[in-house]
């Protein structure tokens, strides 16, 4: 039975929290907050503090905070050699203090308040400075995933630039194509099922089996086209510099 | 019934003709093109030609060859006064030569060889000079989908626009995330989890409400880590360009 304090109560440890909670293999001590925080029912038996003085004794600190805070936080932590792990994807392991024993566990998906996750198939990466940790650290992703790797922090940052691509990026087109369709009046949810099937595709083809367009084709007239569509737009340079990388990728 | 005959015989007249060739309500008569194809089994039954004076009568032509050459073979067809649509997004329906009934038959969707399409729920794009055409239009797009929507050329160039970021640039960042990760062996299946929420997410989210990240954030010290990972890189451009126009969203 692994015991677990969260430090922070953001969207990734609040889902953290839900599904360590249900666990038999784990129990969730603590929550600590630097402020009060409303809770979910299925939490709210969880002892909550908002004084970092108060925080239990545990097999493991879970740090969700902000990227920029991780440092000061973990030193300001009132106790000594214990395993404290951060989950960011962005932050080099070695920003948490030297006080404690230092790991990662990043879960590499996108929470959203509104959206419960399926944790079984999200990888989670994580990574320790001793053998001990790391399979303690083991033990504790595999009670949510069916993936758990270990991930060097260097790797890990080119992982989270990754997840940059494909999530934040990719919703912004989503965003893009939404206004471009408006100015028609025309439902952005036409386009549901072509998203739907662009990700689905790259589960069997590799992107690049799965370009198609003007722009693989170099179709010249459709992208004229298309860039007189959006004259004055502020998307104008977005599709030039997209439609330019997709040529130079099969030229 | 319908009488079908397809002009040309690439992805999506393919696409389509199995899917109409399965329909009691359609009937496939031949298929034209103008060099000699292999023909899918399910279909081998329905007479294949390439001599252009040797087409069918039928109800409906539907033309599906690249873009630029649709003007031309609309031109040359032997027949008068018939209704003849092409399937494409971007290209308008006054293009057809003015020999025959023009139309538009465009499902909005991206189609591989590889991968069946289920229609039901592809929106079919329609639209034609005749009030009769239109419905006749209407009633194979039902064949097909539950989603037939009448949409001018002026509109459908603006969302096959809006189809290209969601799709064709949308898959580029699938392409840009694997290179980033092979160099460090990491695999691309890493994120097939992280894809299939992203799209998943602006099924019950706007794209608004479902951003996240650095770039809306504003975290001007992961923006510039992940530059400095990418110095270097044809990339480079891609991300600034992109953070830059999250940021403008959101500021």
């Amino acid at each position: 039975m692994i015991s677990i304090v969260f430090i922070g109560f953001g969207n990734v440890n609040q889902h953290l929290c839900n599904a360590l909670h249900k666990s038999t293999n784990a129990s969730v001590i603590q929550i600590f907050n630097k402020s009060v925080k409303s809770v979910s029912s299925e939490v709210s038996n969880i002892p909550f503090t908002t004084n970092i003085s108060e925080i239990k004794q545990a097999d493991v600190y879970i740090i969700g905070i902000p990227d920029d805070a991780i440092a000061a936080v973990s030193e300001r932590l009132p106790f000594r050699d214990r395993l404290v792990v951060h989950t960011s994807g962005s932050v080099a392991m070695n920003t948490l203090s030297t006080h404690n024993r230092k790991g990662v566990f990043y879960p590499l998906q996108t929470f959203s308040k509104a959206r419960s996750v399926a944790f079984k198939v999200i990888p989670i990466c994580i990574e320790a400075e001793h053998a001990s940790d790391l399979l303690l650290l083991q033990h504790l992703g595999h009670i949510l995933s069916e993936e758990v790797l270990e991930i060097p922090s260097e790797a890990r940052a080119k992982l989270h630039l990754a997840a940059v691509f494909v999530n934040n990026f990719v919703n912004h087109l989503y965003h893009i194509s939404e206004a471009l369709l408006s100015e028609h009046q025309l439902d952005f949810g036409l386009l549901h099922p072509l998203i739907a099937e662009t990700a689905r595709k790259i589960e069997t083809l590799t992107p690049s089996e799965a370009q198609t367009g003007p722009a693989k084709r170099n179709d010249k007239k459709t992208i004229e086209n298309h860039l007189h569509l959006l004259e004055g737009s502020e998307y104008s340079a977005l599709y030039q510099l997209l439609t330019n990388s997709i040529r130079d990728q099969f030229k």
